[in-house]
């Protein structure tokens, strides 16, 4: 059994890669951290823990922090994933669920201690929460098995960014906190743009979905109308690119990923804040800021047919 | 005639370059004005008037500022060509050459005042000098030709650094003034990293330029001994890469150059500080720094072998 942290911002495309984990047989969701970007910490606790009621989930819910660790407030991406955070279906006046009694990153820290070796984080948000843990209880990077992220982009395949020209947004949104997570002293892999626009769900495919998984095709559907718009008008897409899902499936499917090994910083400030740079060579340089950061993991391809299959058969049960 | 004022810091591969643009009978090396970078600015100008006294030149020599625009200083690349800035070789005591009363980026702005369209700028080391210029006097884009820089990297062929992983050491030791230099309004050329490490001169290529050029022969031979040395023992390299040159070449040859043009931004501070980053697309982005910035020619590839012959060719006289 895979037991997960899932740290996210529930946000359209972070709920199809919960119900990913959550239809999974090999996976546990073990806690559901929350986090601010596709909409407010409000917003995205909300729609955590109506997802975990509506899907009869048994992950606790903690709700994180409101701001970036450089305090530069951003807007909620209303644009993508609607006023609520779900693509605006309608959503219940009230939801009987119990918060987490702690905070986010709290909770990642306690549980990490009460279950060493066993619990990964997966992260398809900003880092915010998972850079509050590690400085707040760095001998936690001991006790995660493993730290998956989806952020960031490296240039293959000609992505290197959405919100900037430079920058992937759940980067650009706490890049501080980034460069903390990234460079800790835990196992990370970041699958990036790269990988992530490697992937496309068409409407067809959605609709696929709709008619062969009486649990969570219909509300698949419903959520991505919003998304698959936006999509649309913005870059012609039929359908979109699959972001946050890819994280999970990396857990479920590591083999359909190429990768490779290297040293990465990310860049904090001025025009390209955001921007995530990967020294894969051993070459040595007069000044190398590289040199002494961890060697982490990058997805670099992935192999999409392969992914929608898999996604396809997970969430219909098959 | 192609007219221009050499900004550079001899440096042995600004040398170089400085001596193909003397011998080209296309070329009228009109002024040089050095900056600090290779070696100090009292040893750049020094030898910037050395070698119009050596080989009779009858550019004006004018001197530049010693510090970059954010102030921070970094040490002259005395590893790369030597103590004195041109690979240690003898040099006389005194020169009996004067310098110009102006100051280097009055310089600039006075000579191209006076021959208003006639002038390209070919920048060559640090664009301290480009920057104090185009800030004090706005005007002078739309008096000068054209402006060619060398410095920068913009990943092409895998060339993204050399005095750090994704920094070129002539932006790296000025990124202000290469952002405001490249951002200004005038037509820009750069030739980087990308095209300046696809040219090679081996050993045995400059033997043959040794023999075979009475006038310049044994003194380019003299001063690359020790620039060789450095690349052999930092990379392996029979020879060295051809920086400067590629910027004088870019002017008497474009047509060996491949370019493209985008938008352009220089990273200023933290690990990646130097880092050039190129927009080349027109897809719009909700937050984008490159969007308004104008557009540039970058050059991407170059056809070695022709360049290595041109440049004997000019050169030996042929
Ligand atoms: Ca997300
Ligand atoms: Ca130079």
């Amino acid at each position: 059994m895979k037991k997960i942290i899932f740290d996210t911002d529930p946000g359209i495309d972070d709920a199809m890669a919960l119900l990913l984990a959550h239809a999974c047989q090999d996976i546990e969701v073990v806690g559901i951290t929350t986090t601010f970007g596709n909409a407010s910490i409000e917003n995205t606790t909300r729609n955590a823990l109506y997802l975990k009621q509506k899907f009869g989930m048994h992950a606790e819910v903690a709700k994180g922090v409101n701001t970036p660790l450089d305090q530069v407030k951003t807007e909620p991406a209303t644009l993508v994933h609607g006023d609520n955070g779900l693509g605006n279906i309608e959503l219940p006046d009230q939801i009987n669920t119990p918060l987490s009694p702690l905070i986010a990153h709290d909770y990642i820290v306690e549980t990490l201690k009460k279950q060493p070796g066993e619990i990964t984080l997966v992260a398809v948000g900003r880092l915010t929460n998972l850079a509050l843990a590690i400085e707040k209880a760095p001998e936690i990077g001991k006790l995660v098995k493993e730290v998956i992220i989806m952020g960031g982009a490296f240039g293959h395949n000609g992505h290197t960014g959405n919100l900037t020209p430079f920058a992937e947004a759940n980067v650009y949104g706490d890049p501080l906190a980034a460069d903390i997570v990234i460079n800790a002293d835990w196992p990370v892999t970041i699958v990036g743009l790269d990988v992530t626009q490697q992937t496309q769900m068409s409407n067809a495919y959605l609709e696929k979905v709709r008619t062969h998984s009486e649990k969570y095709g219909q509300f698949i559907y419903d959520i991505t109308r919003f998304y698959a718009k936006f999509y649309n008008d913005d870059l012609g897409l039929d359908g979109f690119y699959v972001h946050d899902s890819s994280a999970i499936m990396y857990l479920v499917s590591p083999e359909i990923f190429t990768t490779k090994q290297g040293h990465i910083r990310v860049i904090t400030e001025g025009p390209a804040k955001g921007h995530t740079l990967f020294k894969g060579s051993n070459r040595v340089f007069p000044i190398d800021e590289w040199a002494t950061a961890p060697k982490q993991t990058i997805a670099i391809n992935v192999e999409p047919q392969t992914f929608n299959q898999r996604y396809f058969d997970i969430i219909c049960g098959n």
